[in-house]
């Protein structure tokens, strides 16, 4: 044994702080060209697959590499519904999971844990099984969620219907009565658009665990995790706070004004990756006004004056609307309760998690970078015990 | 919206597959030198450290930034300790996760979530704060699985013993008699060398979850998921397995070239970093023949003729044996079980993640890498549903 001196690994590339532009691998699953306000779903428009297409369209063409025709989104919807029904043992233990999670994506992921245990890591499996562990996983998730989140306000689960999509069994199953129909459509608008959307941290985290050959719920449970971090962005029922504080539209001048000059930054606004407006925000602003109400007039007057405002208060940055802004109002228009707005959003992205996963599984190439090590240079002599003192030491 | 040409993103930055030698951050904490056998934990040798000092010195070294003197370790030994009891709504639903988990890795996957509910995200908290989260994750981690391996043999969990240390304590729990000084001493040493190593997938997990702000529980929680996959490594009962079938040491040559000629891998050989001995196999294959008995006597031959067998079969390649091959040997001549393998490294590995964890907290800063879109240009215009058929996409 004779280390070099500490710090010379010339073996190591530097490269940005957080990976920051590092293209960590290929994907045919879509892309985010930030300069340009524009996303997109493998060859497709993600906002055009947002206003033709359901959910299941998506998430066929995510799977399958193609939008299906009529008759296989039929076939497909009938392999996904059944898979949606709660285990035995998941149902059983359930009311013990949501008394004693905090919030319904916690609950999720303990749910999520038990639904993924006995599942084989996809090394050991075809690309036929790989993807119906990975199906399972995407439709447990909103009938977890919304059973969780009944359980806590005292309710019983409400079974699914496997005679409808996505999105309205969503919304069934989180109210127990049949949705209306303009509601089931701005919802499924709202889902179809947060499938996906490049390599976030959530995306990536997923794909680091199936790098390792893990199987699908441990990528999916761990991509949970990262969503939770507020640096990953997102938390929809934000904005509407703020609506609430405002409250009336001839308070909004004041309200920005006293944000701004108590440094705080105003919800709702500004995006890591756009330059421009957020194409999700323009899909779902169209959506709100759709759906009307004094709700939907007071976050589009706030959006104007806001974007007004900032526009004076801090020239040269273009801050705009994000998803979250006019995520909260639809959501909160179509009836979802705000606790549940990150769990929906987590809903749909469950569906992107997974294809990264499946993607990442045929690159079969583990995902292991380095580290610099910059402490004291080893190897420094252990200490026996009772010499040591925390003045000897770094 | 105009997009650009497909591909054309000059702005990425092209790496090695799988990020290999790609130094995302900075460390303190330690390093691997795979050239020259050595890895260390801060300025120490990691071998130094599991020859001389117990877990709990090392854990307090990684987390505090110094080993502890006497008065320390015994402070740091009453702060953990009553950390390591269960909680009652945990050890309610215990059963039923056992029952549930097809292994007491996924047992614990899902107990710590239940553990870490509630926990909030670390970019909430200051430094004491999200170490006390820390260490209580760290702490629970050989109680829950002990506790789902005895639940899963019909057995009652056993209480920790607040004055036993993490090796004698753990091996306490598992087995509910108190176990002999030489088994506690050579389980501590496998614990302390497997605390940490390196940039490994799991570690890297645990960083980018902390990396987004997220709580403790949910990075551990991701970890876990990232070591449970085949390409991770490790898996020390599958050395035991070729130990089993060779059975006695005249079998040893028929034995290997038969599995050479069938172009299977040996168990136990070989290591992605290393390209000597590996400095944690050499310090167990003293732990095991300081413990003696024919089955460690099995063990040095069968390596010695695989070595000399794959020198000369496989001329060039160094393969040696790797901490898998003596970990099996050592835990099974202390009676931990099979099963237990796993999870034993995994109940010292937390106390690694969460030393990374903590360190990636501190840099406040997402990791969130891009990668380079490959598939057919977008946007194609989305087909009308009617129109589209499998033959008309990609």
């Amino acid at each position: 044994m004779s280390p070099t001196a500490a710090n010379e690994r010339p073996d190591l590339i530097t490269v940005p702080p957080g990976l920051a532009g590092v293209a960590v691998t290929d994907t045919a699953l879509g892309d985010v060209r930030g300069r340009e306000g524009f996303y997109h779903y493998r060859q497709y428009s993600a906002v055009e697959l947002a206003e033709r297409r359901t959910v299941e369209d998506v998430w066929h063409l995510l799977f399958e590499g193609e939008l299906p025709d009529s008759q296989q989104r039929d076939a497909f919807l009938a392999t996904v519904a059944p898979l949606r029904h709660l285990q035995e043992d998941v149902r059983a233990v359930l009311p013990a999971i949501a008394r004693a999670s905090a919030t319904p994506l916690e609950g999720l992921r303990t749910a999520l844990s038990l639904v993924g245990s006995g599942m084989r890591p996809w090394w050991d499996l075809d690309e036929t099984a790989r993807r119906r562990d990975a199906l399972l996983i995407c439709a447990q998730v909103p009938t977890l969620l919304s059973a969780l989140h009944r359980l806590a306000h005292g309710q019983e689960p409400v079974e699914p219907r496997d005679d409808l999509p996505f999105a309205a069994n969503y919304l069934y199953m989180l109210s127990g009565s049949e949705p209306e129909p303009r509601h089931v459509r701005a919802v499924q608008r709202y889902l179809v658009c947060t499938i996906d959307h490049g390599f976030n941290a959530s995306t990536f985290t997923a794909r680091v665990i199936a790098s390792t050959g893990a199987d699908i719920a441990a990528c999916v449970i761990g991509a949970i995790g990262a969503l939770s971090g507020p640096l990953h962005g997102g938390a929809p029922s934000r904005a509407l706070e703020a609506l609430d504080a405002i409250g009336t539209p001839d308070r909004v001048e004041a309200w920005v004004r006293e944000r701004l000059a108590a440094g705080d930054r105003i919800m709702g606004f500004g995006h890591a990756v756009y330059r421009t407006e957020d194409p999700r925000s323009r899909l779902l602003r169209t959506t709100a006004q759709e759906l009307g109400g004094e709700r939907v007039e007071l976050a589009v007057e706030v959006e104007r004056r806001v974007v007004e405002l900032l526009a004076e208060l801090k020239p040269g940055r273009e801050l705009r609307t994000n998803v979250e802004y006019y995520a909260g109002v639809v959501m909160e228009q179509c009836g979802i309760p705000r606790p549940m707005f990150t769990p929906t959003f987590t809903s749909s992205r469950v569906i992107g998690w997974c294809a990264h996963a499946l993607e990442q599984a045929r690159e079969r190439k583990i995902i292991r970078p380095a580290a610099r090590y910059v402490g004291p240079p080893p190897p420094q002599p252990v200490p026996p015990l009772e010499e040591t003192g925390a003045a000897t030491d770094v």
